[in-house]
């Protein structure tokens, strides 16, 4: 980490021409590097202001609305100015130049985040939705990070460390003081205990398979031979003509995605180069980023345009093996295993749509309830509900070895300590910031 | 246009994922749609405050900075009200419809600025400079802008406008009076002042040839037979791989736009497909942009790779012609009407970007005085310049015809007021405010 009190900058809009840009400053020469530009303007705690900064030239550079929020009062906890100034990535560049010739330096992604979990505004959970919110490809999503942000997650985990605290504490009493003195009802009361909060951790662990797909998509991969029509089903399935479509066999050299909502879920459909021997190096190029593709598939649309063949390759994920062109085709043989498509005409993609959906068990889901949206949070839930899980085996001896339930017990705590930021090291926390983007 | 008093909402920064988003919502009912909105939260003048606005279904949609500008000192003259939520389309999206929900409707492109017209906030020349500093592709066409909107043209116009009344009020009154009781001094006041406007205005005029050049870019299409290093030359112009360079001749089959800015003065280089006869369909496709390319040039650099071909095709625009792949060949004739480069080495590429900027006549260029930047400022000026150049060769006949004089003073001062928005058709104003963008 940079010193701890140093000014910083960054756009937080994202670049562009549009009717206006804001830029951010934070820290504690946020108020004087404005005052400079401004030529002493008059700049107060939350009374935006419009006046015109200057470069260091004396040229007006733009007029823009300044908004200054007094520490602590801000989203970071420090002085923090917004800099609304008209959208276009030359003022803000020269805006940007000009604030960093004052002695402010360029943010790192995440850094006003970061400040605002170190001045304890936010707890890592809440830091972590910020960036899901960002980068919510739904509105599904945004609102499951939505309610992580207000602190939901937080509370059902403090509630279980609470109980898990109180947990320990018995059972470290019950270490200092001889086995006689300890009663049936003690051992009967924490095996409920333990199991009660091994169920609230697995209830958690749980919406982690609905949560990740919500946040992160679903990557369905269109693979099959040349001009089997894999770029003509793309175009039907997100709607619009993205993929150039013609019936020159290897028109599509790259992986095109195309990222369309249903029912509230991002499918990620990725066109790909048709698989075939060739010597075309662009197009071996393209093959070869095929393969990837399929690697990093969650499901896999396999397309064949000859209904007399019904040889599929094998993939390691799931696949829908799909026979197109059937407005060509006079006799098809029924198969339930194989949907049958005219992605020309459009017919039969509806039940496409329908098998994908039933194959990646997309059901509807409540967004009132928090979700687990990323591995860390899984991970370290899981820690924790194996570790209240063998304190919980361990309890269940005739003669329970005390101290190692209060380790395990130990354990479950740390988990979810490094889970809220509490204990979490700088690597951890780097992780997550940087996976902000600059200006947040 | 629409009802006059109509609330209208759009997004002022760009869709995207980003630290933040700001949405503007402007007109009478503005104020109550947040308040509803927010459930009653006190939203006050110039009083940024942090406020959950919440779905008709009483789900929150996001936490939102509410800045409410009290008419009339906001920008559009109105009640106006800026929404500075997470950056992110789907939020923005359901924040949209929520407050079109509540009364609201979309705004039209500029329609913010068209408020701000219509409520003398600006004058026409400022709101087209609006426009023009948004689109703005380098520092120095946001300098010309700046000067622009901050008003130093309008003055220039509004002066020269005011010399024309004072002269057609003086010959409106000798149109009334007898012929005897002209002096000779009358006529050649009136002749030196008359000569002295015109030199204002086409000095104003002379501006827009820079201007132009400055505010659009100069057009570079890069064209010649395939395989000749067309793409390699453009990535080495615009100083990174934006194009696929490949030795398989034909690979650029779109039309590749790269925009670099070169001493202030963005120049768009146009990579194209290769111009030669051809079967495949897609590039043929291709070859059909190039022509239509070349026809929107203000520059051809034509590149040959055969040191024995000195024949180069003739084109209705400034051309360069390019002798390339010279680290390739031994003996090469010189020639000063062609310049030698490698562009796999970059060897005498500079030269070429030196001849490119001697050809297009591009200096160093003054942003502390006016530039006109628009056809329409151009043609309006032009009028106004033939109109009094018109009324100055009157004048100086034998016994002018005081009437006609009068009679053009009056057209150059016509065509001053159109350029200032004063007398404007409806057509004027909405070509000019459409082509801002939705949101300003």
């Amino acid at each position: 980490m940079k010193q701890k009190d140093a000014t910083f900058v960054a756009p937080a809009t994202p670049y562009g021409h549009s009717g206006i840009a804001v830029i951010r400053l934070n820290g504690p020469n946020a108020h004087q590097i404005i005052k400079t530009l401004s030529k002493n303007c008059k700049i107060q705690n939350r009374s935006p202001v419009l006046i015109s900064l200057y470069s260091s030239k004396n040229i007006a550079i733009d007029k823009c609305i300044i908004t200054y929020y007094k520490k602590p009062n801000s989203y970071t906890g420090d002085d923090l100015i917004e800099i609304s100034c008209h959208g276009n990535p030359s003022i803000i560049d020269t805006l940007l130049n000009n604030i960093i010739q004052q002695g402010a330096r360029l943010a790192e992604p995440g850094e006003f985040t970061k400040r605002a979990f170190i001045n304890g505004k936010l707890d890592l959970l809440q830091a972590e939705a910020v960036g899901g919110l960002i980068s919510a490809q739904s509105e599904i999503a945004a609102k499951i990070h939505q309610n992580t942000l207000s602190g939901n997650l937080s509370k059902n985990i403090k509630e279980i460390s609470d109980q898990l605290i109180t947990r320990l504490s018995g059972i470290e009493h019950a270490i200092d003081i001889s086995e006689e003195e300890l009663t049936s009802s003690f051992f009967i009361e924490n095996k409920v205990a333990l199991n009660d909060l091994g169920n609230k951790l697995d209830a958690l662990i749980s919406t982690f398979s609905a949560g990740r797909l919500i946040n992160d998509g679903i990557r369905v991969v269109i693979a099959g031979k040349p001009n089997v029509g894999k770029s003509t089903l793309l175009n039907h399935l997100s709607g619009y003509d993205r993929a150039i479509v013609s019936d020159v066999p290897g028109t599509t050299r790259d992986a095109i995605e195309i990222t369309t909502i249903i029912d509230g879920i991002p499918f990620k459909y990725i066109d790909t180069a048709g698989i075939h021997p060739t010597e075309d190096k662009i197009e071996k190029i393209g093959i070869q980023k095929t393969n990837k593709e399929i690697d990093s598939a969650d499901l896999i649309l396999y397309i064949n345009d000859d209904p007399k063949s019904n040889k599929f390759p094998e993939f390691d994920v799931k696949t829908i093996h799909v026979l197109n062109k059937i407005d060509l085709h006079k006799k098809i043989v029924k198969s339930n295993s194989i949907i049958h498509i005219s992605a020309k005409t459009g017919k039969n993609v509806d039940i496409l749509l329908k098998k994908i959906k039933q194959t990646m068990s997309v059901e509807a889901i409540s967004t009132d309830t928090p979700h687990l949206t990323s591995i860390r949070q899984y991970t370290a839930l899981k820690q924790a509900s194996e570790a209240t899980e063998q304190s919980l085996g361990l309890m269940k001896a005739r003669s329970p070895n005390m101290e190692l339930v209060a380790f395990e017990l130990r354990a479950a705590l740390d988990a979810l300590d490094a889970l809220m930021g509490k204990t979490s090291p700088d690597d951890i926390l780097n992780n997550i910031f940087n996976n902000l983007c600059v200006g947040k």
